[in-house]
């Protein structure tokens, strides 16, 4: 039987799957689970799902449910400020002002911290992953869409009104293409898999003969087709990849002149998955864009170490050491 | 005679003048002074005639030297970490790496806290100025040059190394005009007073009947003679200022995204003496670009009320309430 506290709860509530896991003081997962998000996804019965399985692994492991010291919870949405109402959730559900953490609390029966998904997984990262020990750390999550968590003093920095680090919607290039959020030219725009994909399809339209048509099929264009392609020594997926990931740096260099962060940390599905056709580009542009700057400085831009479980150890993070989380 | 700590001591030294002051606890400028940079001046001159200064308008005032509560000074440069050293101040002295905390306190006989000037200036607004009360605001100076001085949770930030704020070098074109820094298409090449001076200039190269031209005479066209051209209803001149302030517009989105500020101040030569011609196309551009965010949430973009004296609260606040700036 494990000593009172030696564990928490942590909860990854995202846009297909809920990621859970038993993780101790050291950020060690000592037990884990998942479940993909079909259409029981109401909030109540993710909730009771989630604690239901919570609940089975702590019987496997042996460890008392009221042991734990704690639940954390993040989730791919914008929260209040007292971080207790999950205002908007688009890519969970569709319901607005779900009070995840009392819902949480009264399944549970223990405390809950909430957390948006890119703080937990810039607290993750800063603590055990590839930013360990950075106070001043950006994590930059590049899938669909681009967002971030920004960490700076070694706190959660949230802004005025609790929406800062949306760094998807920097502007980079004013007359560029139209973004999801209606304005034109953001980073996410430019430089997300939706981007990728979206260049991708025109490619495949112009020139029904190219490499990503023909890896599509009949299918859409993803950004993974165009990844592929490139990979395959495709020219216009060659170049698609290569002018994202020149705008992702772009990106990162404002990012480095406004926030001067010790480490930029670089997740998500896009960036974990091409990173060996856009890492390099990527440092390439913010060393000649920040100049001799950021080598001086030994400034760092890094791939995620944790991957899919930089949320689970984030949110663990700010159960064991709560303070740290304001 | 004043009671002890009544007062304090503030100083801000700027590219050709230095501003002197006695300030109270509530932001009272009881005493103040001024004398123009010209050539004497190099750090010990300027340190020994600025104490010299102070001390004149003590007596002037019967406050006892020993009473001061300490010095502030903020310096438009590059500070070390523990703002001591000036590392770098192209715009004052040549010098690098001045002890200036040490000279001043040696000449003075106090404790001194070093600022740089955007950080000074952010506190002062942010204390007895257009953001008072904000915990998070962004002072940005707009002049030759374009910097600012960041405040989040109620303390500076400083970033990592240091170099934080960098605002005027976050590029908006990437294939923009070259700018000082060397890069292309930041903020300060498309919004400065130097950018709206260089395509001043290359108006009246191209066409040496325009207005901007015969205002300039035989003279280099300056920021002053486009705002100037421009408000004679000259459409050259207001397409440079309309370009600017739009690109000025740009940089405070990118801002808002990132930091969700409650409140950004404009300050500097350039937009107090343009604001009739820039400030309405700003906040229609901010407001355009952020969508509905912005209008909602009551985010704020003011103009500077404190002006030339934003520096010498800021500093004056820090030597009252030294916690604050760190």
């Amino acid at each position: 039987m494990a000593r009172a506290h030696s564990l928490c709860a942590a909860i990854d509530i995202g846009g297909t799957k809920v990621l859970i896991g038993l993780i101790d003081r050291n950020g060690h997962i000592v037990a884990r689970d998942r479940f993909a998000l079909h259409d029981r996804r109401e909030p109540e019965l993710v909730t009771a799902d989630t604690v239901a399985r919570l609940r089975s692994r702590c019987t496997e492991a042996d460890v008392k449910w009221d042991s734990l010291a704690g639940v954390g919870c993040c989730v791919a949405c914008m929260l209040d400020l007292k971080r207790e109402i999950v205002l908007r959730t688009p890519n969970v559900w569709r319901q607005l002002d779900v009070p995840l953490r009392s819902m949480l609390s009264s399944a549970a029966g223990l405390p809950v911290w909430l957390e948006m998904d890119a703080n937990a997984a810039a607290v993750g990262e800063a603590w055990r992953g590839a930013g360990a020990g950075a106070l001043n750390l950006v994590y930059v999550v590049l899938g669909t869409g681009i967002g971030s968590g920004i960490l700076l003093d070694g706190h959660v920095y949230r802004g005025w009104g609790g929406t800062a680090g949306e760094v998807g919607h920097m502007i980079l290039e004013p007359d560029g293409p139209t973004c999801g959020c209606g304005g034109h030219g953001c980073l996410e725009a430019l430089a997300s898999g939706s981007a990728l994909a979206r260049e991708g399809q025109r490619a495949a339209s112009d020139n029904p003969a190219t490499l990503i048509a023909r890896l599509a099929g009949s299918g859409a264009v993803s950004a993974e087709t165009v990844l592929r392609a490139a990979r395959q020594g495709d020219a216009a997926a060659g170049g698609i990849v290569e002018r994202a990931a020149g705008y992702l740096g772009l990106g990162l260099v404002n990012l480095i002149h406004l926030l001067n962060p010790e480490v930029i940390v670089l997740g998500g599905g896009l960036i974990l998955g091409g990173a060996d056709l856009m890492l390099g580009r990527v440092r390439r542009v913010v060393a000649e864009r920040c100049g001799s700057w950021v080598d001086q400085r030994g400034m760092r831009i890094e791939l995620s170490t944790l991957g899919d479980d930089a949320g689970l150890l984030g949110v663990a993070r700010q159960v064991w050491e709560p303070a740290d989380a304001q």
